[in-house]
């Protein structure tokens, strides 16, 4: 599969990954703490995986949400696996907050409010990174 | 918890269902299949459940992925679970394709086109009915 951005590891910032997959912080400055979770092998739907991969793979998803709420106490995490524009299996993994940018509305809707105030990524990337961690241990690969 | 539409039963048309979740046929004219797994209890977010009940919901969310599939041939499955409106823990199963209302967007953005002639959910009924209950058996609630 040629150019395929999520065969391509160039540009992101991964906290956290193994043989099967990995996990990037999003930088989107309307959604601090927003996660990836993408599997290393370009596959396109859930049960094109075999059970046990599936598995595991929510397995990372979940940990990822948990510490999500950890760091940031999200009113609401959203979980998405879409990939209409690139189908190579990936997880959004979204800290939702009453007065983020287009709450109680899918991110992919039109925003309900103007854009605030800056809130890089970086800030957050630190604990995040430890609440991973503690979750799934160091990343073994 | 009172008033949630989706701790009440009333409107859904039910396909399959134990003593954990539902499945109900989502009545969409753009989205025929359009399919969504409800957990039975009033639950927010997935990392709220115990690890088994989290699997056995991933079970069922699967098995009607795969169900999809067998009768549609979409171009692509959406997943999503959000709740940012109802929280109480509901899975998206949406058969996507290339020449539907809002691809490759998610079906949460604006529509990149107009709706085509009404496709009603009840073409589909009994094939998506038949398909689940050979992954998952017969209801057994």
């Amino acid at each position: 599969m040629t150019a395929c951005p999520l065969c391509a590891e160039a540009g992101l910032d991964v906290l956290w990954r193994d043989d099967l997959c990995r996990v990037i912080l999003v930088d989107d400055a309307d959604y601090p703490g927003f996660c990836r979770v993408i599997l290393n092998r370009h596959v396109k739907e859930m049960t094109d995986l075999g059970e046990a991969e599936r598995t595991r793979l929510m397995a990372v998803v979940f940990a990822v949400e948990a510490a999500v709420r950890a760091v940031l106490a999200p009113d609401k995490v959203n979980l998405a696996s879409l990939g209409n524009m690139v189908p190579h299996l990936h997880w959004h993994v979204i800290p939702r907050f009453a007065g983020d940018r287009h709450f109680p509305d899918a991110i992919w809707a039109p925003p309900r409010r103007a854009a605030g105030p800056a809130a890089p990524a970086d800030a957050v990337r630190p604990r995040l990174s430890e609440a991973l961690a503690q979750r799934l241990g160091p990343s073994p690969g």
